[in-house]
């Protein structure tokens, strides 16, 4: 690591305390980015294959315009009137299927799924709540008890787990519709430990693309007895789209359209606005009432002129410049560069994804599936040494999980492979 | 009402759902702002005097300039190294006396107090929360739990108020240091509940010019029995500056540079990045470790290198362009103002505040120190006819909210003093 990484580690550490964690072993000093591109601090050109932030490509000048010309005008929030927000809400909320048309604007995904969870407990009364043993939702209080990934000390008692779903080793041992029913009747069981502790369903909150869980492949349809045991017991259904949403999964703009059903609630967060600090939350009327009405709620920065410009401004980049078709033709392409690879390389034990949001998971041995953690691991640093950011995760975080910017195309998807077909020829597979 | 008011509120209600709140009962439909002014959709031009958010003033060129600088040249998060973040945070705790020294920068005040609360957690091992019965400290669900001004439906039992401290009306009849041993002991009672509930003290939280609860006039050291009290139970303070930190009371940087004590936690949000969104937790090494190591977190916009550069830009104009002294001048200006009103205006019960947080409170009677609610509010609609925005708050709601940005003149003061005469004239004073 050369001298000036280190200062600045020493600082952060100074400054902002233990534990603040970065990417790799070298971690990159990034000072400049464009479009699917970024610099670090010496000059040396990345090609990022790894952030959905930057959903429409670094520093968009569509998105940079529309943030300098509102900030430059007014900023202010929603006790006075402005048509930003709802410009805005009324092209985002057109995005979804009846009746999930209206929305609240918040500053991070977090939010947007604290508010969801009060939205559960508002239209059903209860305080109940599902997510599956390896997700992530964000970081309040509240949020933070549904993680596994990273869980609090106290963990609430309103909050049962179900197994993560991993197609490639599908829970009873059969893949299709025989995992989604053994995935409900664990959905079921974890109904009746929830009715055991004193709690009636709320909500199941799961990311549609089990992203976190490492993008299992799942059939279109494959929710549905879950989502049908949740119904049953008088709880909703909130879809995570902070990171399938806005198109990156090419083939629907939404996760929950790509798997074949209509959430209660879905929030939204990361992608939303490109990088300026933009959640949200979009539901139907009645559970919107239900929660307002329960809930008196306000949010200073949130749907303000600046964010409402910049969420309006991504939005319409991805729609006027094709980019989820983008994402579907160079993700397929990306996809079939990845199955070709397997052909030479026994670690690749299963390529799968959707869009611009896709991987590979890494084994040790394809018979025994046993997941090559460490190697993968090795892979993600040999990339960032090669100038190519990616990253890895899944329930054995043996996933390469690649999700570069929208605006990807095939010739950098042809980088990406030749880099990866080096690194994987380069590193030794071992435990 | 105008028409495209009346329209722009049909769109709010249907497509952001009911109870979203607006300011005054004609809406303002602000399209511009620059410094203290700002414009609506007709023209009519209106003078700021209340909102905190644009600190240095609407659409202020340094940060404007600093925002499209940095959204065109790179936003990414703290995964990688940035210098941003880093002198930003150096910047804001050299405001801070030791151990103050670390921080984490969130989107959001509500963030920053739902961090606040497990550092409390973190450090002491407890989980009882003291706060006052008239205060709002943010909208996460952990954090909503502490407002008695928008209560949530479901208490949780390890939070206790005491009452709002009222310098008019003080408890016991006593102003002065016999007022703050009163209040001491009600924190002492609420410790006690805590304890009874099996709740040992983690933390009293308080904001401390006590904004929402009517900025009472309190000595310096008035806070210190009861912060005697807090920490010998063996919780930690924590000082909530949304409101009257960063120079705002003219006097002191912070609000409990001016209360005359040093708290262990400090959160901040609304002025940080004048409008962008951005919150923050300053603490020392020990609690910050004690946090990171109790609790994973991160927060993918919070400290971007967007709203880094925002915030820094809007402290270097607070220090550069001298706004705390100007609020300190323009302030006792203003308030000598104000008590040559009350001269002439029966109604005026009470002049308080510092720097450019003040007000007047509004009373039926001196004598009996009714509270003139009712008229008080009539008061904000009179003055935002008359091209004037303030507001009303307080433990009764019969306190003139007036907090506005700090690029705020003498000549200024006085259109917002004669419009108020002009108001205060033609305003009948009824219960």
């Amino acid at each position: 690591m050369n001298i000036a990484a280190k200062n600045l580690i020493d600082r952060r550490a100074r400054l902002l305390g233990p534990n603040v964690s970065t990417f790799y072993e070298e971690p990159v000093h990034i000072v400049r980015g464009e479009g699917v591109w970024v610099w670090d601090a010496e000059g040396n050109k990345f090609l990022d294959c790894y952030n959905n932030v930057p959903h429409v490509g670094h520093c968009h000048p569509k998105v940079v315009e529309a943030i300098c010309q509102q900030a430059g005008t007014l900023n202010t929030h929603t006790r006075y009137l402005h048509e930003g927000i709802l410009d805005y809400v009324e092209a985002l909320t057109d995005t979804f299927a009846d009746p999930l048309n209206t929305a609240i604007m918040t500053c991070t995904g977090s939010e947007a799924n604290d508010i969801a969870l009060r939205m559960a407990r508002g239209i059903t009364g209860n305080t109940g709540v599902i997510a599956t043993d390896h997700t992530y939702h964000g970081n309040t209080m509240a949020v933070s008890q549904l993680s596994c990934t990273n869980p609090p000390p106290d963990r609430w008692d309103n909050v049962a787990f179900v197994p993560a779903p991993d197609s490639y080793r599908p829970l009873g041992g059969e893949p299709g519709m025989a995992h989604a029913q053994a995935f409900a009747a664990e959905v079921e069981k974890a109904i009746a430990d929830l009715k055991a502790r004193g709690h009636g369903l709320a909500a199941m909150i799961i990311c549609p693309y089990f992203a976190n869980e490492g993008f299992p492949t799942l059939e279109k349809g494959w929710l549905q007895p879950a989502i049908d045991a949740v119904r049953k017991a008088g709880g909703i259904v909130i879809a995570d789209e902070v990171q399938p949403g806005f198109g990156r999964l090419g083939t629907d703009f939404w996760g929950h359209q790509k798997a074949g059903f209509l959430p209660d609630v879905v929030t939204m967060g990361k992608p939303m606005a490109n990088g300026h600090p933009v959640g949200g939350v979009v539901t139907s009327m009645d559970i919107m009432s239900a929660f307002r009405k329960n809930f008196r709620y306000f949010n200073t920065f949130g749907g303000n002129p600046v964010s409402a410009a910049a969420a309006h401004a991504t939005l319409k980049v991805v729609q006027e410049e094709g980019l989820m078709e983008n994402a579907r033709t160079v993700g397929d392409y990306a996809r079939d560069g990845l199955r070709r690879l397997a052909e030479t390389h026994a670690c690749i034990g299963d390529v799968r994804g959707s869009g611009l949001f896709f991987g590979a998971e890494m084994v040790l041995d394809r018979e025994t599936r046993a997941p090559a953690t460490a190697f993968t691991k090795k892979i993600a640093n040999a990339m960032r040494q090669k100038g190519v950011l990616l990253n890895f995760l899944g329930i054995h975080y043996n996933a390469l999980k690649i999700r570069p910017p929208l605006p990807f195309t095939k010739e950098q998807a042809d980088i990406l492979l030749e880099r990866l077909d080096e690194a994987l020829h380069e590193t030794p597979l071992e435990p």
